[in-house]
């Protein structure tokens, strides 16, 4: 159903991308660079006139942006009430996901009116589900403020809420109209989220761009800096993701592939209890892409060589590789298998891992045998 | 995307039908006859081999059919849990949406296994939206037992939950798997939801199947008193719906078409607090496809004669057909009037009704004056 993803770079501006995410009828644009914030209002009246706009955010972002993206609105005509929500993963709850669809419809908003998720990946993955069942699906455009955000939960159309027995387990698959990453914004992110949101640019560099992981090592001082290069990463990261998503909408084959690292991440967050003082997502990530490699090596699949210089990067840039970089220490190696057991992307009991022949050669690897996850997890597991 | 529907009936027996919903990748069939409870376990075992199910009902459909299916399944070797709420339109609620989803979750169902949903609308349209959500979207199986569902609710995808905001405007488009409608089922309606399930039978003839409304006046008694001719006419009814879902599964055109007699009855149902011991669903579609041929013929696009003979079928069935039908008496009719325009159908504050050439020849009709909807509603408010 959906052709191969065309992806594009327009030559808009030294510092300014346009990336198509080529899914036909849904297809949308995510433009890339600083001061995107401002510019939205006029932006979002030149693609789609007429439309009647509301802003859900959270309380810290809204404290940096709100005022700008609502004057920038305001400014092509659009009057935008805003719904402000606590700050954090616990956030996207059904209780949350039922006050943006009240406000939503409080607003009177239609089909073809648009939700404005200004946020990181938790204000973005609630709205968008928000926005997928009012009315059955209307309209929303991201705006997202996280690097996390801007080069992964923004793109792809994946929405969801988490419940008590999981994280992302409820949800819905629907596309944004437009995604407006500020490159600029990321200047107000703490330093330690926006570290976490790269582990998700090397990711792509792992999965097949090994000229992309290459570029990051000699080049991610500068991506930490801002400037061209950062919004080279993102919209290379984003690039990515949408050739991945084009070929794969709703995850039957190739779209797995964006778990690289997920599997083991979503345990070590689980066992974390989520709780983002001892570990936040991009960090269970980036643990969870030194343990794939780690143990694509002990499988024999990779060489030692690649897990090193996985591990290598991600340690340069300061973020965690190891279970023994969990701080306040981590259950059983059983346990651990059974939060991986209980991951949603296990089908009929086997255990489904995402791993590498190689940087850049990464492959979905089905009926993983549980016993030599076990093995391995209690030889790494510093407990 | 979505190619023309095919729809046939094969000679599977005197007393059965199938109908295939025609939408490509997503096509699914409807089988119509008796004794289909007792014959679900073998039919979805030999569509769905290795399939894991769970079973969603309502507390008065469960007495009568809930130990039949959970046999029949247990036969084909699929050990089924039941989830058993109260029934009702009160349980088209976040809360039990919420409910339905815990226990697809708790009974580790994955995408490819599938919620059963056995009951009317409400357990449909719920359990539906429930399938549509839990990991971006699980399979259903609608076994619906009320003729409003066989023939309305359970075809189409249409799923979705009330709000204090509306009835239904928060939902998804989710298809079934395959919707085992069991004719004799209906033995156990009471006869007020029989008749009210049989308005939009009715509605089909009048939207574009003449022929169809003509054999219903000269063979309603022995579609209430069952057999053939009722299968018949559940089999004629779910293939008129087919071939407009397949037209337009996403409701951009064509689709509105089924909407015949829905806003005026949504309006009616919210003015009388959708207290069904005063108004159904059915009647309130019966008195608003009665309004919307009389509405039709005030404004010289179709007949006298079409209105009163639309009409007198509703009243010969024993389904009332004016407002001074309603018991508790209606509100004003700029009230009632404020009803309409609340319906999520509206776009941009114009109104859209499905108006009628004729018996058969009913059209989406955009832009109605609001004055002359006024006017008429107050020529016809007996209050």
């Amino acid at each position: 159903m959906n052709k191969a993803g065309r992806a594009g770079e327009t030559g808009e501006g030294q510092d300014a991308a346009r990336i198509t995410v080529g899914l036909g009828d849904r297809a949308y644009d995510i433009l890339i660079g600083s001061g995107l914030i401002a510019a939205a209002g006029a932006e979002i009246i030149r693609r789609l006139p007429g439309i009647r706009v509301a802003i859900v955010s959270d309380e810290h972002v809204a404290a940096h942006h709100l005022d700008m993206l609502t004057q920038s609105l305001a400014s092509a005509g659009m009057a935008a009430e805003a719904l402000v929500l606590p700050a954090g993963e616990k956030t996207k709850s059904f209780a949350m996901l039922q006050e943006v669809v009240d406000f939503a419809l409080r607003e009177k908003l239609e089909r073809r009116d648009a939700l404005i998720a200004l946020g990181g990946g938790v204000i973005g993955d609630l709205t968008g589900f928000a926005a997928g069942i009012v009315r059955r699906g209307m309209r929303f455009i991201q705006v997202p403020t996280s690097l996390l955000a801007q080069v992964d939960s923004s793109v792809g159309g994946k929405t969801g809420i988490n419940t008590i027995r999981g994280k992302n387990l409820v949800g819905v698959f629907h596309q944004p109209q437009l995604v407006l990453a500020d490159a600029g914004a990321l200047d107000t992110l703490p330093r330690r989220e926006f570290t976490a949101g790269y582990a998700e640019v090397a990711k792509y560099g792992l999965i097949d761009r090994p000229e992309f992981f290459a570029w990051l090592e000699g080049n991610w001082r500068a991506v930490f800096a801002g400037g061209a290069a950062r919004t080279h990463a993102i919209a290379e990261s984003c690039r990515a993701k949408a050739d991945v998503v084009a070929r794969d909408e709703r995850e039957a084959g190739d779209r797995a592939l964006l778990n690289l690292g997920h599997t083991f991440g979503h345990a070590l967050e689980a066992a974390t209890d989520f709780d983002s003082a001892r570990l936040v997502h991009g960090e269970g990530v980036a643990i969870g892409m030194a343990l794939a490699f780690r143990f694509s090596a002990r499988m024999n699949l990779a060489s030692p060589d690649d897990a090193e210089r996985v591990e290598k990067h991600l340690r340069d840039v300061g973020l965690p590789w190891r279970l023994a970089d969990v701080p306040g220490g981590l259950p059983s190696a059983e346990r651990l298998l059974d939060y991986i057991a209980q991951d949603k992307k296990v089908t009929r009991g086997a255990l489904t891992f995402i791993l590498a022949h190689g940087v850049g050669r990464s492959f979905v690897a089905r009926d993983v045998p549980a016993s030599q996850v076990l093995a391995f997890l209690e030889e790494n597991n510093p407990q």
